[in-house]
């Protein structure tokens, strides 16, 4: 881990009323932490002049380095220019580059400069700036005592393209020797706790050197494995191996694996390809396998079979499973899977017909009731499965843990995995 | 605006790190935004106990009230009840209420208590518990000196059911007069710096009463209207009636309201339908408009036609146009939407073929290139469109500007926009 002393200091008052997340925080460190800076401290605060001059005067007492994000832009409460300009007792001048780079920018888009982009022309004087390849509004690159700001646009897609070049600013600069390794794994269906619980029961020596985290959000739960010195890589591997003992079969894959990245490889390996038929899902889950790079290989096609009527001329559903058993039920499903495994002529399947609610619900089958049906021709398993959530998280778990289903009949694992004991609803004769 | 002081002190070496990206505090923001509270500062670090002392101490010199979140799990890492300990020289210990609370968490769950959850009963001295409904972590609520603490738990669910009984001490304890009223509109294809610019341009006297602020993120773009005493409700309307005919028919609705809401709405009230054939993609589409509750009453089925056998066994493709014209193009959309009208029995229609890449294209139909076809029967448009964007912000866009088309055609609008204007691709005459 290198020494530097790195701060964020965010800015927007739409950030802070909450309208808007702030997602370029994690982006920015990110990047920093594969080149092995940490940071230590983020501060967010409104537009607001006198604020922003406060905590770049109090950061500049321990940072080395201030990454600044937002308040670039061309209105008036955009206010990053004037704070750095005020921080480095210095004033506002055009820069010619941010001039050339406004005049391109207008040009191509057909547009004369208004007063709104000249405004975003004036920039400490002293500063550098750091080029805009997208957007309107130029970074600023600045040397104040000790400190060196980089000002980045709010807009995620310009802040992205503009860290590059901030990194490489950085490591010309800066000494950065001991490297930082992250290592992650992707897992699905272990609880934090419960997974706290199996470290905490194992007899495994757990290195000093190997720093453990987790990140549970729904639906998978990633394990982190940071490294502060890239000596230590034999121990990070040994607790990777451990994790792996531990965690088995809940593990779905290394770094950002998602379940349709783990799903979609299994099946292009085979050369084989899955198809969908959702109803509460609504195309869910056929948009988290088309949303991966290179799907067409693997997904031919979907059916969002909303409605009974779609069921039943899209899929071939029979009339009398509908009206006997109703749609969410045993024998829907396992209809709807096999008129899309034909339609498509696909080697797996996923249908789903569930209740997402907030209406539509019954004693007997309440909001979150579902019925799976998964696997191929040969092996075509069904589950009925309860996950009383709001709409959206509901769809978003069905969605994961059929594709999780899916991966572990690929894979040849146990079907009975955690969570399908723990939302398993046993059908009920009638069914 | 109550002239209260609240700040937000956020922990967790995953937000810090970035693998873990902050919704809380947006929605904390929001919600204090609600009963007229502006959060003035917020603070991210590490889980560190020492530094978040250091801000602790640092905050109570100003705030009336810090909001923490996070660090009250049940692993080592969290140690946000040990840092309240110090801050207020208090000794932790168990308390009877965390205690009932975690006895009966570990009871639902047919778990004995562990050494974790037992770490979870330890409260500084004197301080009060913010029952959790649904997770194990109590919530901490301490009044130091002049500032009040309450800590939640990072875990979005839990921290959401809990802020319900923090505003509630708030309000019992905090005199808060002269309510802020947040009046939003949600638009769609107006870039910020042109709505800037329309604003600048008009001659209309924006009252100072009135806070404007824009947050644009993909696909749509709001427009914030903030009063900070609400005897200035006149003053907001006269804004909002300006933005409406300045922004005109960008204007999706007012709060939320997102494109699919605003479509599904407009067929609700017109008791008719809409279907779906996507190539592109992939189920997005359908997946945005089943997002919204009750959109089984206007929408039935969906078609995700990957491949292009699909599009000629599901929906009647003709082989021939997808050999001589290629998958993407005018006959092949055009006959997509034909083919859902049809099997779906639907009123309208969105259809879409496109290169998502980041492989597939070529000079003539590069990557983000799309075919689009929506409409009805009677009037079916044709469009084809570039956005040049990464695969999944494609799909994102494409999505929001089908559903925008369809809108305009549902409301009788013009149907060549700006956004229409600026990323049309006027076909060749080979197509």
């Amino acid at each position: 881990m290198t020494a530097l002393n790195v701060q964020l200091l965010m800015t927007g008052n739409e950030v802070m009323a909450g309208d808007t997340i702030d997602s370029n925080s994690a982006y920015i460190a990110r990047e920093l932490a594969a080149m092995g800076i940490k940071v230590s401290r983020r501060v967010t605060v409104n537009d607001d002049l006198e604020q922003l001059l406060i905590e770049l005067n109090s950061m500049s007492a321990s940072a080395d380095i201030v990454i600044m994000n937002g308040g670039l832009g061309p209105t008036v409460d955009d206010l990053t220019s004037e704070a750095l300009a005020a921080f480095s007792n210095s004033a506002l001048q055009i820069h010619p580059d941010a001039k050339a780079q406004l005049e391109g920018w207008c040009e191509r888009r057909g547009q004369a400069l208004n007063d709104a982009n000249k405004k975003q022309m004036l920039i400490p004087a002293g500063a550098d700036i750091i080029p805009n390849a997208t957007g309107s509004a130029p970074g600023i690159d600045l040397q104040h005592q000790g400190t060196r700001v980089f000002a980045t646009p709010g807009v995620p897609s310009e802040m992205r393209q503009m860290l590059p070049i901030i990194t490489d600013r950085i490591s010309a600069r800066f000494d950065l020797t001991h490297r930082t390794i992250v290592r992650r794994l992707q897992t699905f269906g272990l609880g934090e706790s419960n997974a706290q619980q199996l470290i905490n029961n194992s007899t495994f020596d757990w290195p000093e050197t190997v720093e453990l985290g987790f990140r549970a959000s729904a639906p998978q739960m990633e394990v982190k494995l940071t490294i502060h010195d890239d000596s230590h890589q034999e121990d990070q591997e040994r607790c990777i191996q451990h994790i792996h003992t531990l965690f088995g079969d809940h593990i779905v894959g290394e770094g950002d694996t998602t379940l349709a990245e783990a799903v979609l490889k299994l099946l292009r390996e085979r050369q084989q390809t899955i198809t969908t038929a959702e109803s509460c899902t609504g195309g869910l889950i056929a948009s988290a396998l088309t949303q991966i790079p290179g799907a067409s290989a693997a997904f031919h096609a979907g059916f969002v079979t909303y409605d009974n009527a779609i069921k039943a001329s899209v899929l071939g559903v029979s009339d009398s499973h509908l009206n006997n058993c109703g749609a969410v039920s045993e024998p829907v499903v396992r209809q709807m899977a096999d008129g899309a495994l034909a339609r498509a002529s696909a080697d797996y399947v996923i249908a789903v017909s569930g209740v997402a609610g907030p209406d539509g619900g019954s004693d007997e089958k309440p909001v979150g009731t579902v019925w799976v049906a998964y696997g191929s021709r040969e092996e075509l398993n069904t589950l009925r499965l309860l996950w009383p959530l709001p709409r959206q998280l509901f769809q978003t778990m069905v969605t994961a843990c059929t594709l999780d289903l899916i991966r572990r009949q690929l894979l040849g694992l146990p079907k009975y995995c955690r969570y399908v004991d723990q939302r398993q609803v046993v059908p009920t004769d009638q069914e």
